[in-house]
């Protein structure tokens, strides 16, 4: 097995093919505005040239990193199209913008290239409360869709830890998932129909479908394409009524691999519940602190949404497998303390990203069940090197498999040895869950850190994602260097 | 809204730019075969010159139908890439004919062309009981591989009418529903992985992968492009437990649209049956007869898998739910009695095909639920202009949607008479199905027979789907005519 080298200097991601475009294409790209607004200098330039990938949020405390030359605020569908067909003709390179959450340096932009930020086209178009569907612009934040659909008894179920810095269009581009995945599936189970501006302009609208048997899905392709294929502009969203309850239960387990075979036994039991998060030590530390529970155990968070007759039931079945499982049943307060403390906050990432010789950072997975404990095992090895302490958890079960996540804290002498220790932590960690089978990514996609690594997560088949990048984007224009690795 | 005029002549569906082989291609073709055999003569090519399309056995009863000229049976995936390597290279129009149970002509060859029957590869390849996946050939019929799963405790949860009759292969390439969808999802949910040979010859494989977020899903592309884009040799599939329980109720409505508020609420509410049927008061007769309720009225049958706990309090919720809406509780029998009679005897279709001046078919789609009333009325008051009388069903629902089924048959002075009336019923069912806001096939696929409404159906993303085609297929010689119009 061929591993990955470890490379030092992010920046050097950015294809160097790409030119920043003239002052001239600017200009012309500005034109197209008829209602939206733009910037070329200022704060707006700095603030997008950096998403939430920890090691650019990190140089960027250190040195002015390189800016877009343009920002635009498009306000309308025909922009967009006006705005792409330009830059493709023109060959300008065009980085898409949402909440700028990505935490891979999906959103940062080509030094002086253009940004089209969406968050100007936020609206709810349509609310279907006959077939449940929300249709919005994709520049809406998650969370606002959120508080929005609550307020009318609905809710997506799609809560992701970015639920308050995410747009939806964010979330299709990078195949997000929410932490109550289990009940209400991924996005991609979420979308019934889109509207997508390609780069040579043309507007696409998939209609919502139930589901339908009348050639491929074809909208699937722009799930997860990063904006590499063209721009989503609209989406229509299954959503559910809220549930009448909403129970949750911790189970303490001595052994991880324990409660790892607890969990897939709950999983293909079918037991339903709506999100299950099993915390090794480490991280479970946390919520046992606020509940009281003795540390040093593994936890089980475990929700179900539903009715309450049938939510109970649900429940007794759970904790009584467990139990076979020499589970400790420790009542509903643990999953409450992770529920109502701080899910949504991510400042122990700020302030790590903001100490100077420390940084942290998540990276997470997905595997089959039959290679859980080895990727484990392999992926924390592998951290081990670099990182102290590896916080790990379960979530996101499937019948066939689960995935992984890690957080890890790196310290170093300095800022520049720091960031070292951080390619180097990548590179160990892709390349071990590549050796013990895993994929790379669950949720949190290739941006510009794991896009060496596509090759061998995909083999042969990538290369039909780089026909569908030619067919559809024939410049390179749009989003370059993200997803695909420059040959 | 343009409709489609009525076509008459079904042969005239394929590509006259389609050239029958010669004998020295024909005889590349199968020194190609190292263990597989084939048929240049015989009822061979008899049989494989019609699939399930019921006018197309209609019109074999009369006439000898255009034989293909090569029958191929391969049994290895080398076999496979040789025979796509050639029959690109020497423009040779191939057929990939799996169980012969497409209801729409998907399956039928080019005159004189070459039909490549899967059914010889159809080994189980291997059983992942902890990730619980199933890879199979997709040659496997799929009743065969349901038993085989059932002996060890296993069940695909993938129930077709056409179990006995189809092969997985069929299942991946149509975008199959079983009828217990609503619990076990349709067959693009249980797909992991697949292998599949190019048009070109180049095997393509997707590992299996319980959720990824590493750019777009592409075996997507496969899934319902009805061997027009290639041919799927393996599929990863998952399996499920056998449930611990199977129950079944019976509730009649006077009302059928009562009835559709009943299961939209249901399938809203977060009682998770496994199936759903309401059946109009013309197709609720038969099941009514057998357990001695009185006819006229609609019958809706539900069934929900799981732990006994569990299903039983989904039921009575459910009961009560359907109760609120004016149904009567019929008990367990009449889903006993779907159940167990005759859910997988096409012999009604068969001897309707086999009666002089006389046909029976079946059509369903999908719709969203805002629209599912309309398109009930107008596509049965379109199908009443042809038929005297209209059996359907709503089944397959999703919190989004349904799909709708009918069942007709129609009669004439002579089979001449009643061909032209076949193609009438369609086109009148087709053009109210998509005036009314339906999708035109919910699983049955487009095959030769909808491949007229496809322009309708897509819009304009349809051309994206001709710009695929030309991409892995540039010749255009893998299973010509269906799915795509020609242009």
């Amino acid at each position: 097995m061929t591993t990955v080298p470890i490379k030092t200097n992010w920046a050097s991601s950015q294809p160097p093919r790409i030119k920043a475009p003239t002052q001239e294409q600017l200009q012309r790209l500005i034109a197209a505005l008829k209602q939206g607004r733009y910037a070329v200098s200022g704060e707006e330039l700095r603030s997008h040239s950096v998403d939430w990938w920890p090691i650019a949020k990190k140089r960027a405390q250190i040195e002015e990193l390189a800016q877009p030359g343009l920002v635009l605020w498009p306000k309308t569908t025909a922009e967009i199209i006006q705005i792409m067909r330009i830059a493709q003709e023109e060959q300008i390179p065009l980085t898409p913008y949402g909440g700028g959450s990505s935490v891979v340096g999906g959103a940062i932009p080509v030094p002086g290239g253009v940004v089209l930020d969406t968050r100007e086209m936020a609206e709810e178009l349509q609310l279907d409360k006959i077939s449940q569907i929300v249709t919005v612009q994709t520049g809406l934040m998650g969370s606002d869709l959120e508080e929005r659909l609550n307020a009318r008894g609905y809710t997506l179920g799609h809560y992701p830890q970015s639920l308050f810095l995410s747009t939806v269009g964010g979330w299709v581009a990078t195949r997000a998932s929410g932490t109550f995945s289990s009940k209400y599936g991924n996005i991609e189970d979420l979308i019934k129909g889109l509207r997508i501006v390609l780069p040579g302009g043309e507007l696409l609208a998939f209609d919502p479908v139930a589901r339908a048997s009348t050639g491929p899905d074809l909208k699937q392709l722009f799930l997860g394409s990063e904006g590499i294929l063209g721009i989503v502009t609209e989406v229509d969203l299954a959503i559910q009524r809220l549930p009448a309850q909403r129970i949750f239960r911790g189970i303490g387990f001595d052994d991880l691999f324990v409660g790892m075979e607890a969990i897939r036994e709950l999983t293909q039991s079918d037991l339903q519940p709506a999100a299950v998060r099993l915390y090794n030590p480490s991280e479970a530390e946390r919520i046992l602190s606020l509940v009281g529970e003795p540390k040093g155990q593994c936890l089980l968070i475990l929700a179900w949404d539903g009715p309450q007759a049938v939510v109970e039931v649900q429940q007794q079945l759970s904790i009584e497998l467990c139990r076979r499982y020499g589970g400790r049943d420790l009542g509903s307060r643990p999953g409450d303390a992770w529920y109502s403390s701080n899910r949504f906050d991510v400042r122990w990432l700020t302030e790590a990203i903001n100490t100077p010789g420390m940084i942290a950072d998540t990276i997470e997975m997905s595997m089959l069940w039959k290679d859980a404990r080895n990727v484990y095992e392999s992926v924390t090895e592998a951290l081990g090197r670099t990182a102290t302490d590896v916080l790990a958890h379960f979530s996101h079960v499937y019948s066939t498999g689960t995935s992984l996540y890690l957080i890890f804290t790196l310290k170093g002498d300095n800022d520049a040895e720091v960031e070292q220790q951080y390619f180097r932590a990548w590179a160990d960690v892709m390349n071990a869950a590549i050796a013990s089978g895993a994929s790379i990514s669950h949720h949190h996609g290739i941006g510009l850190m794991r896009a060496r690594w596509m090759q061998q997560e995909h083999g042969d088949t990538l290369e039909l994602l780089r026909n569908l990048k030619s067919m559809l984007d024939p410049t390179g224009m749009l989003n370059p260097g993200k997803l695909l690795p420059e040959k």
